[in-house]
């Protein structure tokens, strides 16, 4: 195991009619004037706004509101929440929607008080010392960014999504009530279950040794999260369900499963350009792209694979073929991605194949002049060759 | 599931050599002069005292001491750690040592700002508004008082042993260094196991359904903590061992594994009395109890038991006979408990079987008049004659 720190400091609130404390809570964290950020009309048709704006209006809280985030969310719209947060003296802010949502409102608490390009920050690792509070009423669970330390904005112009990740920006509480999931499309629910999964199968993959006790957590969480999954795709009201899959969405990506270890995060960025280019949605990106990753790289640690196969997959098989067992693991997640509806290759997407070398390019060397490969920790260094081979297997 | 607000505020701060950035963290939370506390002479013996002052110096902070704190702390020592505390005027507590230390320690923090007899607020409800802030570097994996938000404090004129929970007190940090476990006599790791994983099947054993991911985690821990505590009593300087009982031992405590669930609560309540009155240690009455608790009461909840018994300790049986299936359970863990080293029944121990019906009678109905059942939400309320019952079966 590694050294490490860890806390979750997020108070997450969980269960039925959550959402009505969304007030008391903000205003328990010395909040009085609420920036109210959030995506289009759903949360308006489903009856969230209203709830979030009588416990507003009953704790005696002032707002104004942004809307009009969308997935991959748009600096341009970052830059107009600054601006507003500033013009309005906001004191803390309230994003109501899912990850894109959460990120967006990172993104304008941390240039509350930047003197400068929030990009800069984003893209160039300018430094930030302070940030407006951001609390969440979650209504996708997918990003875990309702508890993490981390957004991604995308800049269109630039065709360029970038992340960042900084304590700062952890949010003070996440409202979870897995009631508001119910009318998800089954597509997102899909591409939610596909990017909580590999939160965890990012951190899972590691070259680190004798970390059972995450490990063992991390393998019962991917198995609960699995079997609940397809109780939903089949029962979109299932309460029960969505309990599991929500709080296992937070645990994904709160660093809880990432402690003491070194962890490969080989995935995400080779799916973030795909977005940011040919707008597929993140998850469902991912779910092209973990197993064809997993199937290139797992010759590099037989001993892992071999137990992700046996005590995530569920395969029972002979340890003396090692390719057979890991390969029929890797086989197990591509049908459970299919069965929940996530796509199996490119052409189940809007990605087009036609420039994957220049994409792959881009990604190991953007803005930098020399090579940095992808997943410097991981089990194996991805170069642009090796990106270009992981996105030609999709095909 | 049921609703439940959750978050880890204490920063665990883990590997080797991390109690040498003791004295930067406490700066970093604003501390400038520390009352630190600890026990007998094993951290001087051990060079950790040495390790301590050196990074409180190194970070210009002063300090006052008070050492002498016995396992189940003595209330007499809290009194005398308040007054110093209010005479040397210290802004933050710094345990070393084991739970009891860190549970001394957090009543001394509550008393300091708190204007009468600290005792009041253990057992009479009394209200406190402010505590002055506890960081720990931990000793012994086993109370998980590290990161929890209660404290356990014995009166021993009174022999009464009564435990506390309030936000307040949960630490600041933990410093968690498993070489520091090293030197640990076998009856305190085989004490210290049987603790960790009681804290984990009060919180497990539940009336509530569909919980199954935290089910899932609950059981992956307590697998995790017995292999590697059977590493551990034959190698006990195995520090990769040590990671995963030390850091499962905080995960066991800091309610981690208690959200959105009732929890039982009943083999704590039946040991406390025994300690104050016997002498016996914590977890080595718990290794006696819990067997028996779970034989007594499985009948009212036959799928809960048939859970553990298949999926913590590996029983593969006829489902048809749900008694013999759940008995191999339980028995294997009490083989699990002799294996390490903790004793079967009383006769093993410090505890007299005289006077069983009158500690029965008073766990239940202590300072009330009328009785109180133990565990009121779990499988069965315990009253005095159930707690009789369960107390002989161990004789």
């Amino acid at each position: 195991m590694e050294n490490f720190a860890f806390d979750i400091p997020t108070r997450t609130v969980f269960g039925k009619g959550a959402q009505n404390e969304v007030g008391k809570l903000i205003k328990s964290y010395g909040g009085s004037k609420v920036l109210l950020h959030y995506g289009g009309g759903s949360i308006k048709k489903s009856g969230l706004y209203d709830d979030v704006v009588a416990s507003l209006r009953e704790s005696g809280l002032d707002f104004v509101e942004l809307g009009g985030v969308v997935p991959q969310p748009d600096l341009k719209l970052v830059y107009k929440g600054i601006e507003l947060a500033k013009k309005e003296k906001t004191d803390f802010i309230l994003a109501v929607g899912g990850g894109s949502t959460i990120d967006s409102a990172k993104a304008i608490g941390l240039g509350y008080y930047f003197d400068g390009d929030i990009w800069d920050v984003y893209t160039k690792g300018a430094k930030v010392e302070k940030t407006l509070p951001v609390g969440n009423i979650i209504t996708i669970p997918a990003a875990g960014s309702e508890s993490s330390n981390s957004s991604v904005i995308t800049n269109y112009e630039k065709k360029h999504k970038q992340g960042y990740g900084n304590e700062l920006i952890r949010p003070i509480f996440c409202i979870m009530n897995p009631e508001l999931f119910f009318t998800l499309p089954k597509n997102q629910i899909a591409f939610g279950v596909a990017d909580i999964m590999s939160h965890i199968l990012e951190r899972y993959f590691t070259v680190s040794i004798h970390t059972d006790l995450i490990d063992g957590m991390a393998e019962s969480i991917l198995k609960t999260i699995m079997s609940n999954a397809l109780i939903i795709i089949n029962d979109p009201k299932n309460y029960d369900a969505w309990c599991q899959v929500g709080l296992g969405g937070s645990f994904a990506h709160n660093n809880l499963l990432g402690i003491g270890r070194v962890q490969a995060w080989a995935c995400h960025p080779m799916c973030n350009k795909l977005s940011s280019t040919y707008g597929v949605a993140h998850g469902e990106a991912l779910a092209v792209i973990t197993p064809a990753w997993m199937e290139y790289v797992y010759k590099e640690n037989i001993g892992m694979f071999t137990q992700f196969a046996v005590n995530v997959m569920g395969v029972e098989s002979s340890y003396r073929e090692a390719d057979t067992l890991i390969m029929d693991g890797i086989n197990r997640l591509r049908a459970f991605f299919r069965q929940i509806g996530a796509p199996a290759k490119w052409s189940d997407t809007s990605v087009k194949t036609d420039d994957f070398e220049t994409i792959a390019k881009q990604i190991t060397v953007y803005d930098s002049g020399s090579e940095k490969p992808v997943s410097k920790n991981g089990m194996k260094e991805l170069y642009w060759q090796d990106v270009l081979n992981i996105y030609k297997m999709c095909i």
